[in-house]
């Protein structure tokens, strides 16, 4: 293979707070309940939608991908923030930009483990939704309502992204 | 064993209606996203939040207990309803209940499948989360705000909930 662009690094919470939270069960919990039976890691992303746009949770469901992986598209969401919840315990790539112009510039690929989903903040340019194994399923809080949500900006040079 | 109380059945769109939504990517698609890649069941769950609440998401862990299951307590949340995603392919018994005179009425138990969540509706009777397996990690999509949204009913006799 080419030398890669982008090395995917391990998702923590402090690597990616530029871009958004990492929802996991770190650390104590904040809450215990259920008569000591069930740990409550309380209020962990920051939903943030437009006000014509509320909450709502859509199932996702994509095709399995493998490293090396070429990213050649990156997407903004104006309009609100776009949390992944996995529904298995399979890695995933997430790879996010900083912005510059209205394009997305000092791309980072991270990769997250079982047992983390990620909130994606408000137009924070991202790539697609790519699990690295089956079954690729994924419980999507994001914004729902009217107007334009999507920013696409295809690059030029696709970038290689490969693990550690 | 005592002979069983309630039978759990396996948990579909239709036996749950009456409490809530399976969120799951069954049948067609509603939308295809990503190039191809991606199917999108949109908007699935029906988020019910009081006027001075609003969306959030937390992560639970609990204990993982095992059938036959004890269930002692239902409890309901008067302020909003509350989403179970879970984030691995485990199963997870889910026990809900009709209401009469604010009392939990006609219990029933499903046994929810690898890639199924569930939204529970606002005030519906429902027994604490029970996990069949590890790691017992959910993202849970409920009401973050003011005033008190728990009330518990506790069963003067449990019942013995047992797999099909």
């Amino acid at each position: 293979m080419s030398a890669p662009d982008l090395i995917g690094m391990p998702l923590t919470a402090a690597a990616f707070a530029p871009y958004g939270e990492v929802l996991e069960a770190s650390g104590e919990a904040d809450l215990i309940i259920n008569q000591g039976n069930c740990g409550r890691w309380h209020d962990r992303a920051a939903l943030d939608f437009d006000p014509n746009g509320r909450a709502g949770i859509s199932i996702f469901k994509a095709r399995p991908r493998s490293l090396p992986y070429t990213l050649a598209l990156f997407e903004r969401h104006p309009l609100g923030s776009q949390a992944f919840i996995p529904m298995a315990a399979s890695p995933y790539l997430v790879c996010v930009a900083s912005d510059e112009s209205d394009k997305p510039v000092a791309p980072r690929a991270f990769l997250a483990s079982p047992g983390q989903g990620i909130n994606i903040g408000r137009n924070v340019w991202h790539g697609v939704l790519t699990p690295l194994g089956e079954p690729g399923l994924f419980a999507v809080v994001d914004r729902i309502g009217p107007g334009d949500n999507l920013v696409e900006h295809r690059l030029a040079d696709p970038l290689l992204v490969a693990g550690p």
